[in-house]
Protein backbone atom coordinates (compact mmCIF):
# COMPACT_ATOMS: atom_id res chain seq x y z
CA UNK A 1 0.00 0.00 0.00
CA UNK A 2 1.79 3.31 -1.35
CA UNK A 3 0.91 6.71 -0.18
CA UNK A 4 -2.03 8.83 -2.01
CA UNK A 5 -1.65 11.96 -3.19
CA UNK A 6 -4.05 14.70 -4.11
CA UNK A 7 -2.71 17.36 -6.16
CA UNK A 8 -4.76 20.41 -6.79
CA UNK A 9 -5.04 21.72 -10.45
CA UNK A 10 -4.45 25.65 -10.21
CA UNK A 11 -5.01 28.48 -12.31
CA UNK A 12 -8.24 26.98 -14.27
CA UNK A 13 -9.61 30.26 -16.51
CA UNK A 14 -13.78 30.79 -16.36
CA UNK A 15 -15.20 27.55 -18.61
CA UNK A 16 -17.40 28.78 -21.01
CA UNK A 17 -19.89 27.16 -22.95
CA UNK A 18 -17.72 24.46 -25.46
CA UNK A 19 -14.41 25.15 -24.02
CA UNK A 20 -11.87 22.02 -23.99
CA UNK A 21 -11.56 21.21 -20.54
CA UNK A 22 -9.06 18.39 -20.84
CA UNK A 23 -6.63 21.03 -22.52
CA UNK A 24 -7.14 23.87 -20.69
CA UNK A 25 -5.93 21.01 -17.61
CA UNK A 26 -3.43 20.03 -19.08
CA UNK A 27 -2.19 23.89 -19.99
CA UNK A 28 -2.48 24.65 -15.60
CA UNK A 29 -0.48 21.74 -14.78
CA UNK A 30 2.41 22.52 -17.32
CA UNK A 31 2.41 25.93 -15.60
CA UNK A 32 2.64 23.97 -12.45
CA UNK A 33 5.31 21.42 -13.28
CA UNK A 34 2.62 18.52 -13.44
CA UNK A 35 1.31 16.39 -15.75
CA UNK A 36 -1.31 12.96 -15.67
CA UNK A 37 0.12 9.52 -14.86
CA UNK A 38 -1.21 6.62 -15.82
CA UNK A 39 -3.87 5.08 -13.27
CA UNK A 40 -4.11 8.94 -12.18
CA UNK A 41 -7.56 9.73 -11.21
CA UNK A 42 -8.74 13.57 -11.76
CA UNK A 43 -12.05 14.48 -9.74
CA UNK A 44 -13.79 16.85 -11.68
CA UNK A 45 -16.46 19.45 -9.85
CA UNK A 46 -20.10 19.39 -11.69
CA UNK A 47 -19.72 23.38 -12.06
CA UNK A 48 -17.19 23.32 -14.65
CA UNK A 49 -18.85 20.57 -16.42
CA UNK A 50 -21.68 21.66 -16.81
CA UNK A 51 -20.39 25.52 -17.90
CA UNK A 52 -18.75 23.72 -20.54
CA UNK A 53 -21.82 22.02 -21.28
CA UNK A 54 -23.82 24.68 -21.66
CA UNK A 55 -25.82 23.91 -18.76
CA UNK A 56 -26.34 27.04 -17.44
CA UNK A 57 -29.80 28.85 -17.27
CA UNK A 58 -30.42 32.43 -16.26
CA UNK A 59 -32.88 32.42 -13.34
CA UNK A 60 -34.67 35.41 -14.97
CA UNK A 61 -35.82 33.47 -18.47
CA UNK A 62 -37.78 30.81 -16.73
CA UNK A 63 -41.68 31.33 -16.59
CA UNK A 64 -43.67 29.72 -13.51
CA UNK A 65 -46.47 27.41 -14.37
CA UNK A 66 -49.59 27.46 -11.70
CA UNK A 67 -48.69 24.43 -10.03
CA UNK A 68 -45.21 25.72 -9.48
CA UNK A 69 -46.58 28.94 -8.23
CA UNK A 70 -48.78 27.69 -5.89
CA UNK A 71 -45.94 25.49 -4.42
CA UNK A 72 -43.67 28.24 -4.37
CA UNK A 73 -46.16 30.23 -2.12
CA UNK A 74 -46.20 27.37 0.27
CA UNK A 75 -42.70 27.44 0.18
CA UNK A 76 -41.95 30.93 0.22
CA UNK A 77 -39.54 30.94 -2.94
CA UNK A 78 -39.31 32.08 -5.53
CA UNK A 79 -41.65 30.87 -8.08
CA UNK A 80 -39.16 30.82 -10.76
CA UNK A 81 -36.87 28.87 -9.09
CA UNK A 82 -39.58 26.00 -7.65
CA UNK A 83 -40.17 25.71 -11.47
CA UNK A 84 -36.83 25.16 -12.44
CA UNK A 85 -36.08 22.90 -9.65
CA UNK A 86 -39.32 20.56 -11.00
CA UNK A 87 -38.50 21.06 -14.86
CA UNK A 88 -34.72 19.16 -13.50
CA UNK A 89 -36.92 16.54 -11.58
CA UNK A 90 -38.66 13.49 -11.64
CA UNK A 91 -40.24 13.27 -8.02
CA UNK A 92 -40.26 15.44 -5.24
CA UNK A 93 -39.21 13.35 -2.37
CA UNK A 94 -40.03 15.61 0.46
CA UNK A 95 -40.67 19.19 1.42
CA UNK A 96 -39.78 21.19 4.40
CA UNK A 97 -42.82 23.67 4.31
CA UNK A 98 -41.34 26.02 7.15
CA UNK A 99 -38.11 25.75 5.97
CA UNK A 100 -38.61 26.38 2.47
CA UNK A 101 -36.80 23.25 1.40
CA UNK A 102 -37.22 20.97 -1.55
CA UNK A 103 -35.90 17.89 -1.77
CA UNK A 104 -36.49 15.89 -5.47
CA UNK A 105 -34.95 12.80 -6.79
CA UNK A 106 -33.59 14.53 -10.05
CA UNK A 107 -33.88 13.55 -13.51
CA UNK A 108 -30.26 11.29 -13.45
CA UNK A 109 -31.86 9.54 -10.08
CA UNK A 110 -29.83 11.61 -7.32
CA UNK A 111 -31.50 12.77 -4.93
CA UNK A 112 -30.85 16.14 -3.09
CA UNK A 113 -32.29 19.58 -2.62
CA UNK A 114 -32.88 22.10 -4.92
CA UNK A 115 -32.16 19.69 -7.71
CA UNK A 116 -28.42 20.10 -7.87
CA UNK A 117 -28.98 24.18 -9.22
CA UNK A 118 -26.25 26.56 -7.75
CA UNK A 119 -26.00 29.66 -8.40
CA UNK A 120 -22.30 30.31 -6.51
CA UNK A 121 -19.48 30.35 -8.71
CA UNK A 122 -21.37 31.42 -11.75
CA UNK A 123 -20.91 34.71 -13.15
CA UNK A 124 -23.91 36.89 -12.94
CA UNK A 125 -26.51 36.86 -9.94
CA UNK A 126 -29.14 35.72 -11.81
CA UNK A 127 -27.28 32.85 -13.50
CA UNK A 128 -27.37 29.00 -12.24
CA UNK A 129 -25.94 25.75 -13.36
CA UNK A 130 -27.82 22.71 -13.87
CA UNK A 131 -25.96 19.40 -13.24
CA UNK A 132 -25.33 17.64 -16.87
CA UNK A 133 -27.91 15.81 -18.52
CA UNK A 134 -25.50 12.47 -18.55
CA UNK A 135 -22.85 13.17 -16.02
CA UNK A 136 -21.10 9.26 -16.51
CA UNK A 137 -21.02 10.30 -20.53
CA UNK A 138 -19.94 13.41 -19.99
CA UNK A 139 -17.14 11.66 -17.68
CA UNK A 140 -16.75 8.79 -20.50
CA UNK A 141 -16.44 12.21 -23.32
CA UNK A 142 -13.59 13.69 -20.45
CA UNK A 143 -11.83 10.02 -20.28
CA UNK A 144 -11.73 9.68 -24.16
CA UNK A 145 -10.28 12.87 -24.87
CA UNK A 146 -8.02 12.28 -21.83
CA UNK A 147 -6.42 9.35 -23.76
CA UNK A 148 -6.74 10.73 -27.10
CA UNK A 149 -3.80 13.60 -25.36
CA UNK A 150 -2.02 11.50 -23.10
CA UNK A 151 0.01 8.10 -23.55
CA UNK A 152 -1.63 6.29 -20.91
CA UNK A 153 -4.34 3.15 -20.95
CA UNK A 154 -6.13 4.18 -18.64
CA UNK A 155 -7.37 7.46 -16.27
CA UNK A 156 -10.27 7.45 -13.91
CA UNK A 157 -12.62 9.95 -14.32
CA UNK A 158 -14.88 11.38 -11.64
CA UNK A 159 -17.78 14.39 -11.90
CA UNK A 160 -18.43 15.57 -8.43
CA UNK A 161 -20.83 17.99 -6.69
CA UNK A 162 -21.56 19.12 -2.94
CA UNK A 163 -24.74 16.96 -1.39
CA UNK A 164 -25.98 17.46 1.54
CA UNK A 165 -27.24 13.95 4.06
CA UNK A 166 -29.99 12.87 6.14
CA UNK A 167 -29.28 12.54 10.51
CA UNK A 168 -25.98 14.43 9.12
CA UNK A 169 -25.19 18.08 9.24
CA UNK A 170 -22.90 20.09 6.33
CA UNK A 171 -22.48 18.69 3.10
CA UNK A 172 -20.00 16.10 1.37
CA UNK A 173 -18.75 15.84 -1.73
CA UNK A 174 -20.00 12.91 -3.89
CA UNK A 175 -19.87 11.32 -7.39
CA UNK A 176 -22.60 11.99 -9.82
CA UNK A 177 -20.93 11.06 -12.85
CA UNK A 178 -17.89 8.46 -14.21
CA UNK A 179 -15.73 6.66 -15.97
CA UNK A 180 -12.73 4.08 -16.10
CA UNK A 181 -12.84 3.74 -12.25
CA UNK A 182 -14.85 0.92 -10.74
CA UNK A 183 -17.44 2.79 -8.57
CA UNK A 184 -17.52 0.11 -5.47
CA UNK A 185 -14.32 -1.40 -4.02
CA UNK A 186 -16.39 -5.32 -3.48
CA UNK A 187 -15.57 -7.11 -0.61
CA UNK A 188 -18.12 -9.62 -0.65
CA UNK A 189 -17.18 -13.06 0.27
CA UNK A 190 -13.55 -11.79 0.68
CA UNK A 191 -12.11 -12.67 3.91
CA UNK A 192 -10.84 -10.75 6.78
CA UNK A 193 -7.42 -10.55 8.65
CA UNK A 194 -9.34 -13.86 10.22
CA UNK A 195 -10.32 -15.90 7.59
CA UNK A 196 -13.68 -14.81 8.48
CA UNK A 197 -15.58 -13.91 5.37
CA UNK A 198 -17.25 -9.90 4.72
CA UNK A 199 -20.75 -9.90 4.10
CA UNK A 200 -21.81 -6.82 3.40
CA UNK A 201 -19.14 -4.63 2.78
CA UNK A 202 -19.22 -2.94 -0.29
CA UNK A 203 -17.31 0.16 -0.85
CA UNK A 204 -18.70 3.05 -2.83
CA UNK A 205 -15.11 4.65 -3.24
CA UNK A 206 -15.78 7.07 -6.19
CA UNK A 207 -17.82 8.82 -3.24
CA UNK A 208 -14.95 8.53 -0.95
CA UNK A 209 -12.16 10.09 -3.40
CA UNK A 210 -15.05 12.61 -4.23
CA UNK A 211 -14.80 13.95 -0.73
CA UNK A 212 -11.24 13.47 -0.31
CA UNK A 213 -11.21 15.70 -3.36
CA UNK A 214 -13.42 18.13 -2.03
CA UNK A 215 -11.28 19.53 0.73
CA UNK A 216 -8.74 20.90 -1.57
CA UNK A 217 -11.37 22.40 -4.05
CA UNK A 218 -12.13 25.28 -1.30
CA UNK A 219 -15.27 26.89 -2.29
CA UNK A 220 -14.00 30.20 -2.51
CA UNK A 221 -11.21 29.62 -4.60
CA UNK A 222 -10.70 28.33 -7.57
CA UNK A 223 -9.72 24.59 -7.67
CA UNK A 224 -12.49 22.89 -9.94
CA UNK A 225 -10.00 20.10 -10.35
CA UNK A 226 -8.27 17.53 -8.32
CA UNK A 227 -5.74 14.66 -9.20
CA UNK A 228 -5.70 11.51 -7.05
CA UNK A 229 -2.52 9.55 -7.68
CA UNK A 230 -0.82 6.55 -6.20
CA UNK A 231 -4.29 4.27 -5.70
CA UNK A 232 -4.54 0.61 -7.35
CA UNK A 233 -8.13 0.41 -8.70
CA UNK A 234 -10.15 -1.48 -11.37
CA UNK A 235 -11.11 -0.15 -14.32
CA UNK A 236 -14.63 -0.01 -15.06
CA UNK A 237 -16.81 1.31 -17.57
CA UNK A 238 -19.79 1.10 -15.61
CA UNK A 239 -20.67 5.21 -13.82
CA UNK A 240 -22.01 6.55 -11.07
CA UNK A 241 -25.48 6.04 -11.98
CA UNK A 242 -24.56 2.52 -10.63
CA UNK A 243 -24.84 4.15 -7.01
CA UNK A 244 -28.44 4.72 -7.19
CA UNK A 245 -30.52 2.63 -5.26
CA UNK A 246 -33.57 1.32 -6.37
CA UNK A 247 -37.23 2.99 -4.68
CA UNK A 248 -37.88 -0.25 -3.95
CA UNK A 249 -34.67 -1.05 -1.87
CA UNK A 250 -35.00 2.12 -0.61
CA UNK A 251 -36.17 2.44 3.54
CA UNK A 252 -36.03 5.79 3.04
CA UNK A 253 -38.60 6.66 0.16
CA UNK B 1 -3.17 25.10 -1.61
CA UNK B 2 -0.54 22.37 -1.24
CA UNK B 3 -0.67 18.48 -2.16
CA UNK B 4 -2.34 16.75 0.72
CA UNK B 5 -0.72 13.05 0.84
CA UNK B 6 -2.43 10.09 2.47
CA UNK B 7 -0.30 7.63 4.08
CA UNK B 8 -1.33 4.49 5.34
CA UNK B 9 0.38 2.99 8.37
CA UNK B 10 2.15 -0.17 8.47
CA UNK B 11 2.48 -3.19 10.51
CA UNK B 12 -0.04 -2.18 13.33
CA UNK B 13 -0.43 -5.07 15.49
CA UNK B 14 -3.50 -6.88 16.99
CA UNK B 15 -4.82 -4.90 19.00
CA UNK B 16 -5.95 -5.78 23.06
CA UNK B 17 -7.96 -4.44 25.44
CA UNK B 18 -5.89 -1.45 27.24
CA UNK B 19 -2.91 -1.35 24.63
CA UNK B 20 -1.47 2.36 23.98
CA UNK B 21 -2.40 2.69 20.18
CA UNK B 22 -0.41 6.02 20.00
CA UNK B 23 2.63 4.06 20.98
CA UNK B 24 2.16 1.27 18.44
CA UNK B 25 1.70 3.85 15.59
CA UNK B 26 5.17 5.41 16.53
CA UNK B 27 6.36 2.08 16.56
CA UNK B 28 5.29 1.31 13.25
CA UNK B 29 6.14 4.52 11.73
CA UNK B 30 9.66 4.28 12.79
CA UNK B 31 9.80 1.11 10.90
CA UNK B 32 8.35 3.16 8.05
CA UNK B 33 11.10 5.83 7.78
CA UNK B 34 7.73 8.04 8.71
CA UNK B 35 6.75 10.29 11.65
CA UNK B 36 4.00 12.64 12.78
CA UNK B 37 4.25 16.31 11.96
CA UNK B 38 2.62 19.42 12.99
CA UNK B 39 -0.76 19.73 12.12
CA UNK B 40 -1.01 15.98 10.92
CA UNK B 41 -4.40 14.36 10.97
CA UNK B 42 -5.00 10.51 12.43
CA UNK B 43 -8.07 9.03 10.89
CA UNK B 44 -8.24 5.96 12.84
CA UNK B 45 -10.74 2.90 12.13
CA UNK B 46 -13.01 2.45 15.47
CA UNK B 47 -12.11 -1.43 15.05
CA UNK B 48 -8.92 -0.31 16.61
CA UNK B 49 -10.17 1.96 19.21
CA UNK B 50 -12.73 0.08 20.34
CA UNK B 51 -10.31 -3.40 20.65
CA UNK B 52 -8.05 -0.76 23.24
CA UNK B 53 -11.45 0.03 25.16
CA UNK B 54 -12.19 -3.41 25.49
CA UNK B 55 -15.74 -2.43 23.50
CA UNK B 56 -15.68 -6.35 22.64
CA UNK B 57 -18.40 -9.42 23.28
CA UNK B 58 -18.99 -12.18 22.60
CA UNK B 59 -22.66 -12.51 21.35
CA UNK B 60 -23.19 -15.94 23.17
CA UNK B 61 -22.64 -13.53 26.53
CA UNK B 62 -26.01 -11.97 25.64
CA UNK B 63 -29.69 -12.76 27.12
CA UNK B 64 -32.42 -11.86 25.13
CA UNK B 65 -35.38 -10.23 26.26
CA UNK B 66 -39.33 -10.96 24.96
CA UNK B 67 -39.28 -7.95 22.92
CA UNK B 68 -35.69 -8.83 21.20
CA UNK B 69 -37.43 -12.48 20.79
CA UNK B 70 -40.03 -11.44 18.85
CA UNK B 71 -38.10 -8.55 16.78
CA UNK B 72 -36.13 -11.07 15.57
CA UNK B 73 -38.55 -13.54 14.64
CA UNK B 74 -40.33 -11.77 12.35
CA UNK B 75 -36.48 -9.81 11.24
CA UNK B 76 -35.45 -13.66 10.91
CA UNK B 77 -32.29 -12.63 12.82
CA UNK B 78 -30.46 -14.00 15.93
CA UNK B 79 -32.13 -12.50 18.50
CA UNK B 80 -28.96 -12.20 20.92
CA UNK B 81 -27.76 -10.30 17.91
CA UNK B 82 -30.94 -7.74 18.09
CA UNK B 83 -30.82 -7.45 22.16
CA UNK B 84 -27.28 -6.33 21.50
CA UNK B 85 -28.41 -4.03 18.81
CA UNK B 86 -31.10 -2.59 20.72
CA UNK B 87 -28.93 -2.40 24.03
CA UNK B 88 -26.71 -0.22 21.65
CA UNK B 89 -29.48 1.93 20.54
CA UNK B 90 -31.58 4.76 21.85
CA UNK B 91 -34.37 4.08 19.16
CA UNK B 92 -35.19 2.22 16.38
CA UNK B 93 -35.84 4.43 13.09
CA UNK B 94 -36.97 1.97 10.33
CA UNK B 95 -37.32 -1.56 10.26
CA UNK B 96 -36.91 -3.82 7.00
CA UNK B 97 -38.71 -7.55 7.93
CA UNK B 98 -38.46 -9.17 4.68
CA UNK B 99 -34.59 -8.29 4.30
CA UNK B 100 -34.22 -8.72 7.81
CA UNK B 101 -32.77 -4.63 8.60
CA UNK B 102 -32.61 -2.65 11.55
CA UNK B 103 -31.79 0.98 11.23
CA UNK B 104 -31.04 2.55 14.91
CA UNK B 105 -30.24 5.64 16.60
CA UNK B 106 -27.30 4.11 18.74
CA UNK B 107 -26.88 6.04 22.47
CA UNK B 108 -24.15 8.10 20.83
CA UNK B 109 -27.27 9.29 18.22
CA UNK B 110 -25.63 8.13 15.09
CA UNK B 111 -27.86 6.40 12.82
CA UNK B 112 -26.74 3.26 10.93
CA UNK B 113 -27.91 -0.75 10.82
CA UNK B 114 -26.89 -2.87 13.29
CA UNK B 115 -25.93 -0.02 15.65
CA UNK B 116 -22.07 -0.20 14.37
CA UNK B 117 -22.11 -3.71 15.91
CA UNK B 118 -19.10 -5.70 13.58
CA UNK B 119 -17.72 -9.02 13.34
CA UNK B 120 -15.09 -8.33 10.54
CA UNK B 121 -11.69 -8.04 11.42
CA UNK B 122 -12.30 -9.60 15.10
CA UNK B 123 -10.75 -12.95 16.42
CA UNK B 124 -13.41 -15.29 16.97
CA UNK B 125 -16.63 -15.98 14.79
CA UNK B 126 -18.86 -14.90 17.65
CA UNK B 127 -17.22 -11.61 18.62
CA UNK B 128 -17.88 -8.51 17.72
CA UNK B 129 -16.73 -4.79 18.82
CA UNK B 130 -19.48 -2.24 19.49
CA UNK B 131 -18.42 1.63 18.87
CA UNK B 132 -16.67 3.56 21.31
CA UNK B 133 -18.84 4.40 24.30
CA UNK B 134 -17.81 8.54 23.65
CA UNK B 135 -15.75 8.35 20.35
CA UNK B 136 -15.11 12.21 20.83
CA UNK B 137 -13.64 11.61 24.57
CA UNK B 138 -11.66 8.66 22.91
CA UNK B 139 -10.55 11.04 20.32
CA UNK B 140 -9.73 13.88 22.73
CA UNK B 141 -7.34 11.47 24.89
CA UNK B 142 -5.50 9.92 21.47
CA UNK B 143 -4.60 13.59 20.94
CA UNK B 144 -3.47 14.42 24.42
CA UNK B 145 -1.66 11.26 24.58
CA UNK B 146 -0.27 12.29 20.94
CA UNK B 147 0.81 15.86 21.93
CA UNK B 148 2.71 14.47 25.18
CA UNK B 149 4.62 12.07 22.98
CA UNK B 150 5.82 14.43 20.24
CA UNK B 151 6.85 17.66 20.34
CA UNK B 152 4.06 19.72 18.36
CA UNK B 153 1.39 21.92 18.96
CA UNK B 154 -1.64 20.41 17.05
CA UNK B 155 -2.59 17.24 15.46
CA UNK B 156 -6.11 16.15 13.91
CA UNK B 157 -7.73 13.10 15.73
CA UNK B 158 -10.41 11.31 13.85
CA UNK B 159 -12.11 7.77 14.58
CA UNK B 160 -14.01 6.62 11.57
CA UNK B 161 -16.62 4.17 10.79
CA UNK B 162 -18.34 2.57 7.82
CA UNK B 163 -21.65 3.52 7.48
CA UNK B 164 -24.44 2.97 4.38
CA UNK B 165 -26.06 5.85 3.46
CA UNK B 166 -30.15 6.07 1.99
CA UNK B 167 -30.53 6.20 -1.81
CA UNK B 168 -26.80 5.21 -2.48
CA UNK B 169 -25.37 1.87 -3.02
CA UNK B 170 -22.44 1.11 -1.13
CA UNK B 171 -20.69 2.09 2.39
CA UNK B 172 -18.41 5.14 2.88
CA UNK B 173 -16.41 5.89 5.88
CA UNK B 174 -17.83 9.08 8.24
CA UNK B 175 -16.40 10.44 11.32
CA UNK B 176 -17.77 9.08 14.68
CA UNK B 177 -15.09 11.18 16.73
CA UNK B 178 -12.70 13.69 16.20
CA UNK B 179 -10.58 16.52 18.08
CA UNK B 180 -8.33 19.30 17.29
CA UNK B 181 -9.73 19.83 13.83
CA UNK B 182 -12.99 21.47 13.33
CA UNK B 183 -15.54 19.23 11.70
CA UNK B 184 -16.83 22.12 9.66
CA UNK B 185 -15.26 23.90 6.86
CA UNK B 186 -17.71 26.61 6.99
CA UNK B 187 -18.17 29.12 3.68
CA UNK B 188 -21.78 30.62 4.93
CA UNK B 189 -21.64 34.51 4.73
CA UNK B 190 -18.34 34.46 2.07
CA UNK B 191 -17.97 35.32 -1.24
CA UNK B 192 -17.81 32.83 -3.89
CA UNK B 193 -14.81 33.61 -6.79
CA UNK B 194 -17.59 35.95 -8.24
CA UNK B 195 -17.95 38.24 -4.95
CA UNK B 196 -21.52 36.49 -4.33
CA UNK B 197 -22.52 35.43 -0.82
CA UNK B 198 -22.38 31.72 -0.26
CA UNK B 199 -25.49 30.98 1.54
CA UNK B 200 -25.34 27.48 2.70
CA UNK B 201 -21.90 25.71 2.68
CA UNK B 202 -21.56 24.33 5.34
CA UNK B 203 -18.68 21.26 4.76
CA UNK B 204 -18.37 18.40 6.87
CA UNK B 205 -14.77 17.89 6.11
CA UNK B 206 -13.85 15.22 8.64
CA UNK B 207 -16.66 12.70 7.40
CA UNK B 208 -14.29 13.47 3.86
CA UNK B 209 -11.14 13.16 5.89
CA UNK B 210 -12.36 9.53 6.98
CA UNK B 211 -13.79 8.84 3.46
CA UNK B 212 -10.22 9.68 1.68
CA UNK B 213 -8.84 7.97 4.29
CA UNK B 214 -10.57 4.71 4.16
CA UNK B 215 -9.45 3.84 0.61
CA UNK B 216 -6.14 2.85 1.85
CA UNK B 217 -7.41 1.13 4.80
CA UNK B 218 -8.82 -2.03 2.84
CA UNK B 219 -10.61 -4.00 4.53
CA UNK B 220 -9.12 -7.49 4.11
CA UNK B 221 -5.20 -6.28 4.99
CA UNK B 222 -4.05 -4.35 8.32
CA UNK B 223 -4.29 -0.21 8.01
CA UNK B 224 -6.56 0.96 10.45
CA UNK B 225 -5.05 4.13 10.88
CA UNK B 226 -3.92 6.56 7.67
CA UNK B 227 -2.48 9.88 7.94
CA UNK B 228 -3.49 12.76 6.06
CA UNK B 229 -1.05 15.70 5.60
CA UNK B 230 -0.70 18.94 4.10
CA UNK B 231 -3.87 20.54 4.70
CA UNK B 232 -4.36 23.28 6.22
CA UNK B 233 -7.69 23.37 9.33
CA UNK B 234 -9.01 24.92 11.82
CA UNK B 235 -7.94 23.77 15.85
CA UNK B 236 -11.30 22.74 17.43
CA UNK B 237 -12.03 20.96 20.54
CA UNK B 238 -15.59 20.36 19.21
CA UNK B 239 -15.82 16.98 18.15
CA UNK B 240 -17.83 14.58 15.55
CA UNK B 241 -21.09 14.27 18.03
CA UNK B 242 -21.75 18.17 16.41
CA UNK B 243 -22.45 16.49 13.13
CA UNK B 244 -25.16 15.25 14.24
CA UNK B 245 -28.67 16.60 13.36
CA UNK B 246 -31.69 17.17 16.03
CA UNK B 247 -34.42 15.27 15.16
CA UNK B 248 -36.97 18.13 14.98
CA UNK B 249 -34.18 19.64 11.40
CA UNK B 250 -34.65 15.98 10.21
CA UNK B 251 -36.76 15.53 7.20
CA UNK B 252 -36.09 11.49 7.22
CA UNK B 253 -37.16 10.91 10.94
Amino acid sequence: MNNVIYIPVLGMPEIKANDDIVQLVLDCLLKQNETILENDILVITQKIVSKAENRTVDINSITSTIEANELALSLNKDPKLVQLILNESQSIVKLDLKRGIIITENKIGHISANAGIDFSNVKGKTNATLLPENPDKSAKLIHKNLLNKLDVKNIGVIISDTFGRPWRIGQTNISIGSFGIDPFENYINNEDMYGEKLNSTNICIVDELAGGAEILMKKTLNVPIVIVRGLSYKFSSKGSSEILRDKEKDLFR
